[in-house]
């Protein structure tokens, strides 16, 4: 137990985390701690209330009340889990609370009518660093976020695909090529979006490429002109330096690593993440 | 487009796909296209009905019908798309209608009252092949499926953490073992049942582990004694294959493949898949 207490503030479920080093994972950092206590948490500090007025909910009978450890000098601190909200249920369209089921430590959604728990999981997004000699190719967002900056071809991983299939997939909508996947490059995890990269390096079966429809442009960049400075996503900007490195090192190795976004910044912003935990096999 | 058609029959949503390659991916075998045909297909052959009666729903106003290309043979083939059933919005309670959306190619739960689209994802197992020496740290598992049988510490990725942090996670609280994350090891999918496990190689701290909650017993295995015939996933059998061929090759590398599971096997059952397109670095 982390010291979790759930608690209502102006009507809203938040968790109450004790955020010292949690002795289930005794390396814990704070960093991680944070990015742990939930999907874009907010501190909120003694008497401040950013939301609207209470409102009376019924009491959830398998809230677990844990109290902080007693050497905690921090243990007002507020953290919201504000995952993708799930009001009712998606089996029999019940309404749901929001509670700590019993033997279990997060946060969950449980269907007052039918009793059933929605889990609520990150999401995977494949894509590929297609190179061709030593470029890589790219494609120019023609939709929002990011409409103009480049990109890796990449996007949800859907049911009933394996992540390679998923990779060539997107790789054919967004920039229609025909790919050979490679070998595995990177798992890039963004905890606050929950949302995870998985990204291969492909070949070129041919040079016929052209924009898909969420395109405006596709082109291939020399590794040394990769256009930094309009990327439109901070995971693809680590995915290509991590991929310009490698290439310039003479081997590829696969790459984890977390980006911490800042709360706020946009997709493309240079300054708004911080990338952290590193390895590579 | 792949010759997607939506039908229902017996009022059931269904896909009919044109199983011959598709130009979107022009070199996908059929086994690749029936398992991007949907989560759990059934093939289901002309004149067949393994449901109840039909039931008359309401038109579904956005659903895309285009013919299979005139040189399909085989056009007649049904496939039925079994994701999880989203059958009420989980934002407004309101009922759903599963339709495939203008512009989209995949059949989507959508809110007939607020009009939003419920996409549905596969979901990330994160574990770690947990090593001393030249052993392998396996946990018997206490709860169901697999009662009784070996496995790796593993377990659903939660909102708020890496994939890194969930596999330390996992293994703290399976194996009471606090551990060293080292590298990437495997991605192995299992596309019928949208499911993709992430396996980092690991490292003991120390030699302190215990049964956790979900464990009737923990042990470290001697890679030539591993019970191969005691494995509770058949993920698990292929990973620890994958890391005793690496341990003995003296090189661990990071390896992508694909579990097609038979329908209807258990998961434990050592002729219930076949491993495909293995990719490494």
């Amino acid at each position: 137990m982390a010291g979790l207490v759930l608690a209502r503030v102006c009507g809203v479920p938040f968790v109450l985390m004790h955020p010292a080093p949690c002795f289930r994972m005794p390396n814990m950092s704070m960093s991680r701690l944070s990015a742990l206590s939930g999907f874009q948490t907010l501190f909120i500090g003694p008497g401040q209330c950013m939301f609207p007025p209470p409102v009376v909910l019924p009491p959830c009978t398998s809230v677990q009340s844990v109290s902080p450890p007693a050497e905690s000098t921090t243990s007002t601190s507020i953290y919201r889990v504000i995952g993708p909200k799930v009001s009712f249920c998606s089996k029999c369209g019940g309404p749901t609370e929001h509670c700590i089921p019993d033997g279990e430590e997060r946060l969950r959604a449980i269907c007052k009518s039918c009793g059933i728990v929605h889990y609520q999981n990150p999401k995977m997004v494949v894509g590929c660093v297609v190179a061709h000699e030593d470029k890589v190719l790219l494609c120019r967002r023609s939709i929002e976020p990011s409409y103009g900056l480049w990109t890796l071809p990449a996007g949800y991983l859907e049911l009933g695909e394996s992540a390679a299939e998923g990779a060539v997939r997107e790789t054919w909508e967004e920039a229609i090529a025909a790919v050979d996947i490679e070998a595995p490059f990177a798992l890039l995890d963004i905890p606050r979006i929950g949302l995870s990269y998985i990204l291969f390096r492909a070949k070129l079966r041919t040079l016929d490429f052209s924009p898909g429809i969420e395109s405006l442009d596709c082109a291939l960049f020399h590794i040394d002109d990769i256009p930094f400075d309009q990327v439109a996503f901070s995971s693809v900007t680590v995915a290509l330096q991590l991929y310009v490195e490698d290439y310039k090192a003479g081997r590829f190795k696969v790459h984890h690593g977390v980006l911490d976004k800042r709360m706020g910044s946009s997709p493309s912003d240079p300054s708004g993440y911080t990338f952290r935990d590193h390895i590579s096999n």
